[in-house]
């Protein structure tokens, strides 16, 4: 069995093998940058201390940058080449969901 | 906020969302069926436990089916094209990985 082909995929395992990053990255194939609570809110289920723990992780990653907003005293998240270079594969599950489990998604 | 452009990637998750399971679908690229112990062999780490309960899963998911081998009292899995449509993703996340961390994967 060849497994140099495609030898492995452990590292964007790490990144998207997890229930939540994969919903929390989605929002950026829309958006340059994003809020924390535009973030918890369209997450469903998510709650503060999970969601800050996956921006941290996805910042340490460097998948995401922290940035201060001109307005008041804010932050936003956007991403990096590294994160921006996973948006195919989100979209590819889009497609996969849509097409394979619409109802349950 | 457009959600609705990439409005769930959760179908997906499901499956991909664990460290495991892409490791495990991997091997479908290049090998139209594969059986336990060859799965057990090339996934780094994993227990037979571990192994036995993601197949099954799988299995009930739709993404693979097990058949029984002409030889021997063996079986064999394969992906069903539910599962055939998952390999652009993981193809995606290997070229990903090997870009972005080469070394660590």
């Amino acid at each position: 069995m060849d497994t140099q082909t495609i030898g492995c995929v452990k590292a964007a395992t790490k990144i998207l093998g997890d229930k939540w990053t994969p919903q929390i990255l989605r929002f950026f194939v829309n958006e340059r940058s994003v809020r924390f609570c535009q973030v918890q809110d369209l997450v469903d289920g998510i709650n503060p201390r999970t969601l800050s723990a996956r921006l941290d992780s996805l910042e340490k990653e460097g998948i995401i940058v922290k940035t201060a907003t001109t307005s008041e005293n804010r932050c936003e998240y956007s991403l990096t080449e590294k994160g921006e270079a996973l948006l195919p594969i989100l979209k590819d599950m889009d497609a996969w969901s849509r097409q394979y489990e619409p109802v349950s998604a």
